[in-house]
């Protein structure tokens, strides 16, 4: 009996916000494996503000996301099948299947994921991507000294609650920026950062100036826009900004910045990364965001929507601010 | 007989533009050399763009002009008297003795300065501080490698016309802005840039496209502004940018970023830096830039305005781009 396998694809291209219409669910039919294939079926599918840009049909650091292909995503899962003498049935398995129940390779883009100790989903969170993505800008770019003042947006997030404990193992004065009261008291309380500000009710330069005293040295942006700007108005000399996400200008709004000339007097370094340039660093961080992990001393927090199905408004949510840490998808 | 020492103040903040009122020449009574003092006579006033940014009362990296005080300047001259063990009569040194004919110094901040193969206004420029300022921020912020494009503006100043002539050296592709057919001729002709743009004239993103068909590696950023952002959208990924001066900006005009997500999309690098906070590299830089200079291999140009009295409007001048090369007011 032939399996049949769920896939949500790329439709059409948003005209600013992401509507569910951009995306449609198809069933086909998988295929036999061929030598050297794996079949691993997906458990978890993940969720990230990138994927918002892959839409977009314009230059960007890669291609954009097809149309009428499966949406492109991070997954982790089971090996089902196998005729590769690398990967065996029970394997657990990270790749970039996307937005599929399952998936099949050839082994190459595929990582063995230990589950013993770390759960699955967390391979896509704070020990996957994101961890990786938040060690690698506040270690590699930001690279602050204990004692500096460090801020980061979207701090409850799966990117920014990284950054902001790392930044306190480091002996930094910590400030979140999330959106709403109950983020913020998660960022400081369960989180443990110095402070948190609620952008969507505080007067971001004043809160800043509030609850940096001493100014900025380290800024890890994950939204830019308006909050990128007063963050620079708060920044110290030779403060470094890492900037990782621009989430604000996803759906096409015109974003500017509109201090450039602090870059100048405050002797800022702004630097863009993208994580998966720097792949030679992966193996270290993702043993240290492990070790952390095992022994409680980094936290996590998921928001899990249920079947595929679930996905796109899932992604719209997330792309709102609705998710509440790393948000995955639950395909089983 | 006491000597009289000619000195131009600030007499007002700028609203706006720089006007010749800002200013005011004063005469005063030079006191007789205490111990341990130098007196200087200035043959040469430096004039450059930073200066405008000191004439605000707003937050920049170092404090304000002060109203009523002889404006900050860099000058070359000669001792003339001294009861100080180091400096003798005949002596020539560069200080910051400001808009003024005569300075008077403890030693503290003077120079001595080889006067017999570079001529002494060139270590207000070529050899000086602007000098040392393209080599700061080509070498260890853009930092470019052979077959790299290298774009600068203010291409035929001070700053602008080392920076291209190091990046040519060092195998890049350069190509300079400036301002006017006359400028661009000389960037082109005899500064040796593969190519100048008239900002005047052209559109700029369309010409810098022309003259950077491989896009643009590293920018010497010396005006900010439309500038920064044309080349912005021509730049590759992993530019560096060497942010150095915002003229453009100086008279307090709103000036953004229109497109700060580029930074990100193609992962650059902006740096912000103030040569006197390296001083550092000041003494290898000098060497490389004096044996260049009188090898012949580093050309330059000046405007000499004559008399303290001309510096307003020679400054003023400056501002708008109506000097050619290094400007400096002839003293005696």
């Amino acid at each position: 009996m032939p399996v049949m396998n769920k896939q949500i694809l790329l439709a059409s291209r948003p005209t600013g916000a992401v509507t569910p219409d951009n995306f449609r669910l198809v069933e086909t039919e998988l295929a036999p494996l061929a030598q050297g294939e794996v079949r691993v079926r997906n458990h978890y599918l993940s969720l990230d503000p990138y994927m918002r840009g892959r839409m977009n049909d314009s230059k960007s650091y890669t291609a954009p996301q097809k149309l009428n292909e499966v949406m492109i995503g991070g997954t982790v899962g089971e090996v089902i099948d196998s005729r590769n003498d690398i990967y065996k049935p029970s394997d657990k398995v990270a790749g970039m299947f996307g937005w599929q129940e399952y998936g099949t390779s050839d082994g190459s883009v595929l990582q063995k994921i230990d589950t013993s100790v770390i759960p699955m989903s967390a391979h896509l969170g704070v020990v996957g991507m994101p961890g990786v993505t938040a060690w690698y800008g506040l270690n590699n770019i930001i690279a602050p000294k204990s004692g500096e003042t460090v801020v980061v947006s979207a701090a409850s997030g799966a990117v920014g609650s990284v950054v902001g404990q790392l930044a306190k193992q480091q002996g930094c004065h910590v400030v979140g920026i999330a959106g709403g009261p109950e983020k913020c008291s998660y960022v400081r309380q369960d989180l443990g950062f110095d402070d948190c500000i609620d952008y969507k009710s505080a007067d971001l330069p004043a809160a800043l100036k509030r609850a940096a005293p001493k100014g900025i040295d380290g800024y890890f942006d994950n939204v830019g826009g308006p909050t990128l700007d007063a963050v620079m108005l708060c920044a110290n000399p030779f403060a470094r900004i890492a900037v990782c996400g621009a989430i604000a200008g996803y759906d096409g709004e015109p974003l500017v910045m509109k201090h450039p000339t602090l870059i100048l007097i405050s002797r800022m370094k702004l630097e863009g990364f993208i994580v998966s340039e720097h792949l030679e660093v992966w193996p270290a961080a993702l043993r240290e965001l492990g070790i952390l992990v095992a022994t409680g001393k980094l936290k996590y927090r998921e928001t899990v929507a249920h079947g595929l199905a679930s996905a796109p408004e899932a992604f719209i949510g997330l792309l709102k601010g609705r998710n509440f840490g790393k948000q995955v998808i639950k395909l089983i």
